[in-house]
């Protein structure tokens, strides 16, 4: 203690004096607050019972009946009974069973659950907003009012908002301003300060707000915003802008500068901004945001917060494999937090900051400093959330300091989601709240510095951000691009802008690695713009397919006898390629099969994930299996097949193509490889990659006609092996060809298929709409609904289906449609004009039988390209044929399920099984849908498509698919022929020792 | 010390005089001897080095030239450079390249070993070792003459080595009796005995030499060995009966009591014994042997050794999983050694010991034993081998006791065989005499009491007996038969028996577990006796086929959502329920499928593995494999895909009918089973085994004509998987067929086939021409070639091309042709009247492009059943039909080939890749043969047939199948679908942790 630096003991004085007028210990034993805290207390401590808790209290809004709320708390809290501690057990023994307990409890949940919420969320409209405000000024606290709400998918929703907000500008100062001034809350060190704080979600102002299109974002936000600012600067309000997710932080301070820079706001300086210490990015953030406000010329506000996004933030960033962009350690935010604060206190005239912390340290700092820097009191302020640490706050208005509480209203049902947020916050391993109240923590310990922290308490209560190599294995995937990034989105406009310069090219077939020459030409159209050429490529002729076969067999017995470390390195190699030129092969996605930008990097993402995946999966399954006994060695082993031809798809142009080719390749099998027609190209800059990984002459690149080329190679009787990914119909006739095996043919044909779809997301009546209604929009209209995963039923619930039905078309009329090289653009056109016809007829089909509900108007863009905008049809009948044909296009057909077992009964009920989905938040019907939703992948509270490598491998049953999945761990042995060899090793009687 | 005992005193007496005399130092430095020793003794320490080193001299008599010789030690040598300890790793660094060097070198080695073998060996003919017995006299002791030979597999060879033995005994009397008398050694304690003594090994004697059948094995032994002992007892000689393998042991005695109770015999002592001290069963054999000894009236002798097959006997245990018949520990074996040379120095006067042991501790406690006893000098000898330990022998006769030296004496090849038994025995690591001559023992410790021994001893130095648990996993196979212990051939005999009492039942069709009504009536007949009818089966109807698609089908959803674990238990119990039925299986099996003992019970116990196996593999399978990272769960697990058709063959008639049966069963799927025509019985008794299983209704069983069921089987839209195992023809049509999928059917059908095999054995000019004589015999004929994985070529070098095809066709001529409930039967008939036709025509169009060269006269057995005796062609050109077309039947085709190059072109070079084997002790080409020659199962210096469940997943490709192994660790995923479920854990930005 004697070391302590004068700043040191400054911040130590300040914190005792917090502490001694907040008195830790005035909770009564007893009351009905020391029973919450008791609770919460034993519950925290085990974590499966803490997020069963959550969970049901997020869903708890939704469920309608007090039947329903006992069922959820039952499932939800009777399945973590194994393994819980003494205590929470002893809890959980004592809920009472079904009946009318059961009810009881169930109101009771309910009561406790709303109590708990009304604890943190000031009202439910804006009436008991302001009696919340008004009791806060009589404890002379200020206020930031925050609008709870669901989050915005639709543009009705975010008018919606607008209205909601503009109501608050509008009406917030005739109640407040008319109260009695509190000269420490209403002034500041200079003068009277805005009474009305309110904080803007800017995410919620737009449907489409996307950080990869920053420019047309900011152009729709600010359309909303604009009047809102507009009248709280001629009222005299303060409008701050809250901070989200760290990949909407760029695309946020940017809109806050550029609306601040139009002349009507120049001058304005009641406006401020949120910044998250928690990020790494912030002391850069602030450097700039400092630069930028001296340039305007006016001072601006910032909120300083630790952040209330680690949790999503670490997790997402674990899932992508992306560069977590919080600091990992909670001392680590602390301490920046210190630093940022006196930073904010160093220029205080040009940003007047706001302290939002509940840590006695942190806030003891920032008084410690601005005494220190000689900041006159009310030239900052601090904040604090409704419903917390209220001593604390006390304790503050004692020091004479402004507190302003951040007090959010809204509907209990978004408002649950934050109440979760706080609650977690309260009970996190890390927190100060939970350490100074509930746990016996030193005021000393509290007060300590958190860099000293830091090295005194590294292995203990600190939570450790989850990371992505936690899960097994060494492969990990290729991250995908990190479009709220700066500099990705500048790489991919210049790909795009390179490759427009090549669009004058000619594409030969390959045959063994070699350009051969070509015959006939066809031209290759860009489908967001069909009169666009993008070059001419070469249609491949039956003897060239012959050619191709003959060079596939003469080579094969050498790269049957590479060695299989060689072979994986080679496919390492094309990831190598693959990555070196990603934007240019995304571009080319992009222009060819009208790929939106991040669908394109995802396909070429995906590529590399095979070559990476198939050569580490090939090294560890090449391993002979030794089964020994004394005096006999049991070697089992695989050995490729032979030719294989692989006929791919175009619409994961390349991922597919190269998936099937590489599992091909690192097996041993040398490949023939057919691109679809529409996507050649892509398949030629993939025959580029292997040229530039230098295979042998192990491969062929056979661009053509499916029918001119297509029997030639399936009925080859040097042809080992087929893998075809694409329609039933070419499937199945594959499959029936293939197994007819002619008295010239020495083997059996393998056929490995992955065929269509017709996909259902089952919407449970508990689930979270938010989720569900963007959930099956993705699912039904991502890269226009052209894939073999796609939604294309929803099978909804019927108490919940008019409001889903009603959200979803809203959604649907909310997307962008555009050309597919435009970055903000959600759905493109579809593939070309055939299947643009194919489509149509199939919605005129569809319109004969169900109730077309939905579609888009496409307006000048219909002329321009194959566009199809999104379609929904309603009241769908299960035999229909849109609920049973798959249609590969932006359709969707929505049907009304009476009960779980309706649902079931319609979402199998067609003769396909790949994709499905299940939004429910009960864990009954979870389990149940698990098992009884019989497809290929099923994917639970998220959209259907986008499976990963390893992560989600991938393919179907039914008339969905031949074969295991792509992309998991069997997939490779398809490709192979088990051996097995029995060496004796017994001689004379004598045998080597076993090796063990 | 001073708590020794007497005796042991006594002992410590005798050994200390007998260490003086030796002087173990006496082996001079530098001499040739000495280095050998010191050569030895570092080669002996590295086991790896051991192996090729024996492995090496082993294969050294066939060597014909000096480059071979030079190519095999270079390869035997090379090899294994990695891991050398630096002594060796020098010695192998100083061989010599190729060129002068290495023929140098060549011969060096040859003469070396050449030089080896003469100091164990006595000669390569009679009178060589007649001029070495003139020197052991010379050396005062006396000897007991052993031809060495290589092993009797033809009865010509029997009848050579008959006339051998017929020369040794009367040729020898004229010279060694005429020899001056040595009183120690030419009279006992009452006076004179035969100075000629010759060692007999009864399996020499008869090619078909077999446990399973004493008295047919007995009766021709006798017929040769009965002369043999007529002029020998008449000429005044001793015949001692050497012990072989363990499961010759009673079949020995048997004779040897046989023959002396015989009235020619019965008074005649000069006849002894060899009993090995190393075996459990060995006291009681002794005690019997006295017991029976008296009753005959007339003394004998015993030679107790330990036991020369101690590593064979460890292996053969541990790889059939059978009781170890010998002690596992050196001591035990000492010990029991010690008590059973006191029995016989108790018993003497009925039982003359002679006591074959080096080790000086036994043979002090002999001669303390003696002394206790007062045994009379004369009334015992020493026997000890040829070549060793002769400073030993010395001490012996200068302590005035009878020395016998076991002499062997034959050609360089066979001899090597027991070479390397005297090398391993030298340097084994409990070898006495390495103990007491290489490494520095003190006498105390040699001499120590072999029960302290095992407490002071028992980490150090002791050899631990190989155990088939050193395995991984679980699983066991069922263990076969020990048909060489009585009451094993005595519970067969009596199930034959049992079962021949029910020939008149009926087998009906069970559709859903329960029986049905019947229609048409089929007769089931005894191939090896065609008049006698087993019972009568009702060919099931189209419509029963019907009914059983539906009831599988409307059984199915329950199965399929039965525990994985519950389902595993049903295979448990249907293996127990076979286990406990396994004889009368067994003699189904004799009699339907005219099966050999040995093969009936090899069917079923795979039948037992097959459920075993599949229980273990599918639940470790059916564990979901995960793949979490945060926020997301992600799980790959496998379903059933539906209603399986299981069409079983005939020629492994419960086992594989069983396998395909209960793979489909414990992977979910519900089973049509429609068992092969011809083993309709034996498929019923598998559906009385159902039924007593208690299995629910999810199988059926349709004995039928495949002609008239198999179409509705194979084509109906309801079968989702088809297991066939059974011809090409049926098996493509399966396929094609099965390929076609109808607008009705809303899945692919899965088709597991296995098929036919033309498969070869390629023999090489440096095979073990014993063991590939015998393996390709055993391959071809076993079961009148009517396996699959049957050899129907062999390949043979031309340089060993007519040795071997001499060889083979005498051993062919050799067989005993029986109806297969003969235990005695080597080879039964075919399965019936067509395939009898069937193989007699392919014959006849063999014999119009190929050479006959061995058809066997079948006599009067040929009217009685389907019998088709063993067919050998040779000269057979590879395009000739024999070498193309399957036939199913005991014919064979041997083709010469030039080279390694050309044999595997032709061994490659058909429609078929099943079984294939290779008989070669030349490490580079068993690594090429590994490679190239590309079969399901590779067979390394054994027979090509017996596959067993998880050693030898079976399984081949070409035309030979279709899927993955049977019995292997892939071929329960052909049975499943996999599916994927991935769930989204994020609520609300919190995502529970992970668990890891």
């Amino acid at each position: 203690m004697s070391s302590l630096t004068v700043e040191e003991e400054r911040i130590r004085r300040y914190g005792r004096e917090i502490f001694a007028r907040m008195d830790r210990r005035n909770i009564v034993p007893f009351s009905p607050a020391w029973f919450d805290d008791v609770l919460m207390n034993t519950t925290m401590q085990a974590e499966k019972l803490k997020v069963q808790l959550f969970r049901f209290i997020d869903t708890l809004p939704l469920l309608k009946d007090s039947k329903t709320v006992a069922d959820h708390l039952k499932e939800y809290l009777g399945t973590t009974e194994s393994g819980l501690p003494g205590i929470a057990r002893h809890f959980l023994n004592r809920l009472p069973g079904e009946g009318w307990a059961g009810t009881l409890l169930a109101k009771t949940a309910k009561n406790n659950a709303e109590h708990m919420a009304r604890k943190f969320i000031a009202g439910s409209n804006v009436q008991e907003a302001i009696s919340a405000i008004k009791q806060l000024r009589n404890r002379k606290y200020g206020f930031t009012i925050d609008l709870l709400g669901e989050a915005t998918i639709t543009e009705a929703e975010a008018d919606g908002v607008q209205k909601q907000y503009f109501d608050l500008v509008e009406g917030l100062p005739g109640v407040i301003n008319n109260l009695p001034e509190i000269p420490c809350v209403d002034r500041n060190h200079l003068g009277p300060i805005p009474r009305v704080n309110i904080s803007v979600k800017l995410s919620s102002l737009f449907s489409q707000f996307d950080p990869i299109d920053p420019v047309g974002t900011t152009r729709s936000v600010l359309k909303r915003l604009r009047p809102i600012m507009s009248k709280a600067m001629s009222r005299g309000e303060f409008i701050n802008f809250d901070m989200e997710q760290y990949s909407f932080k760029d695309t946020t301070l940017h809109i806050f500068k550029t609306v601040l820079e139009e002349p009507e706001f120049r001058n304005w300086p009641h406006v401020g901004i949120a910044i998250q210490a928690y990020l790494k990015d912030t002391e850069k953030d602030l450097q700039e945001l400092l630069e930028w406000t001296r340039k305007r010329g006016t001072p601006i506000a910032v909120r300083l917060v630790k952040g209330a996004y680690w949790d999503y933030e670490t997790v997402i960033a674990a899932q992508q494999d992306w560069p977590v962009p919080v600091w990992t350690e909670k001392w680590q935010s602390d301490a920046c937090f210190e630093r940022c604060g006196r930073f904010l206190l160093q220029n205080y005239n040009w940003i007047a900051p706001a302290f939002g912390s509940h840590n006695v340290r942190s806030i003891s700092t920032m008084l410690a400093v601005a005494e220190e820097l000689g900041v006159p009191k009310g030239a900052y302020e601090f904040q604090m959330l409704y419903g917390m640490a209220d001593e604390f706050k006390d304790a503050m208005v004692e020091l004479g300091q402004r507190i302003r509480i951040y007090t959010p209203y809204g509907q209990l049902l978004p408002g649950m989601a934050y109440l979760v947020r706080r609650l977690l916050e309260n009970t996190s391993n890390d927190s100060f709240l939970r350490a100074s109240f509930r746990e016996n923590t030193t005021e000393d310990k509290l007060l300590m510095n958190p860099v000293h922290k830091a090295q005194a308490n590294t292995t203990n209560g600190t939570t450790a951000a989850p990371s992505h190599s936690e899960k097994p294995g060494k492969f990990k995937n290729e991250p995908l691009a990190e479009y709220h990034r700066e500099f990705n989105r500048d790489a991919m406009s210049h790909a795009l802008a390179e490759v427009a310069k090549q669009l004058d090219r000619d594409y030969v077939p390959f045959i063994g690695g070699q350009a051969v020459a070509a015959e006939k030409w066809q031209d290759a159209t860009n489908p967001s713009q069909s009169s666009q050429k993008l070059g001419r490529w070469a249609a491949s002729t039956p003897k060239q397919a012959e050619e191709a076969i003959a060079s596939a067999k003469k080579n094969y017995p050498a790269w049957r006898d590479t060695p299989a470390a060689k072979r994986a390195e080679y496919l390492r190699k094309i990831a190598d390629v693959m990555r070196k030129r990603r934007w240019e092969l995304s571009a080319w996605a992009v222009y060819e099969t009208a790929k939106p930008w991040r669908e394109a990097d995802a396909d070429i993402a995906e590529a590399i994930d095979f070559c990476d995946y198939y050569a580490e999966l090939f090294l560890k399954m090449v391993k002979p299996k030794r089964m020994d006994v004394p005096g006999e060695e049991n070697s089992y082993f695989y050995e490729p097949r032979g030719v294989a031809v692989v006929i791919a798809p175009w619409n994961f142009p390349l991922a597919i193509m190269c998936g099937m080719t590489v599992a091909a390749l690192v097996t041993g099998n040398t490949v023939i490889i057919k691109p679809a027609e529409q996507s050649t190209i892509i398949g030629a800059k993939f025959a580029e990659v292997l040229k530039e990984a230098e295979l042998p002459p192990v491969w062929s690149f056979l661009p053509g006609i499916g029918e001119e080329i297509g029997p030639t190679l399936v009925q080859s009787p040097d042809v080992d092996l087929i893998v075809f990914t694409g329609s039933q119909q070419v499937g199945l006739w594959i499959n029936e060809n293939a197994a007819k095996t002619p008295p010239v043919q020495h083997h059996v044909k393998r056929v490995i298929a992955e065929l269509g779809g017709k996909n259902a997301a089952i919407v449970d009546a508990d689930a979270d709409l938010d989720e569900a209604v963007k959930g099956v929009l993705d699912s039904a209209f991502g890269y226009s609904g052209q894939k073999c995963s796609a939604c294309s039923r929803a099978i909804v619930h019927e108490s919940i289906h008019d409001q889903f039905l009603h959200r979803l078309i809203e959604a649907a009329k909310s997307l962008t449609i555009s050309p597919a090289s435009d970055p903000g653009c959600s759905m493109g056109p579809v593939i070309d004009a055939d299947a643009k016809k194919r489509i149509l007829a199939m919605i005129a089909k569809g319109k004969s039988q169900s109730l077309l509900v939905y579609a888009a108007d496409l307006g000048a863009l219909a002329d321009q390209g194959h566009y199809v905008g999104p379609h929904i049809f309603a009241d769908v009948h299960e035999t229909d044929v849109i609920a049973q044909e798959e249609i590969f296009g932006p359709v969707l057909a929505v049907m009304k399920a009476k009960n779980l077992d309706h649902a079931l009964q319609i979402a199998n009920g067609t003769r396909y099984a790949l994709t499905g989905g299940i939004f429910s938040r009960s864990p009954s019907t979870l389990e149940r849908v698990k098992k009884e939703f019989r497809v290929g992948n099923l994917y639970v509270n998220r959209k259907i498509t986008g499976a990963l490598v390893e992560r989600q491998p991938f393919g179907g049953f039914k008339l969905s698919g031949i074969g295991s999945k792509a992309g998991g761990p069997d997939y490779l042995l398809q490709f192979v022929i088990p051996r097995v060899i029995t060496e004796n090793t017994m001689r004379r009687g004598f045998a080597p020792t076993l090796e063990s």
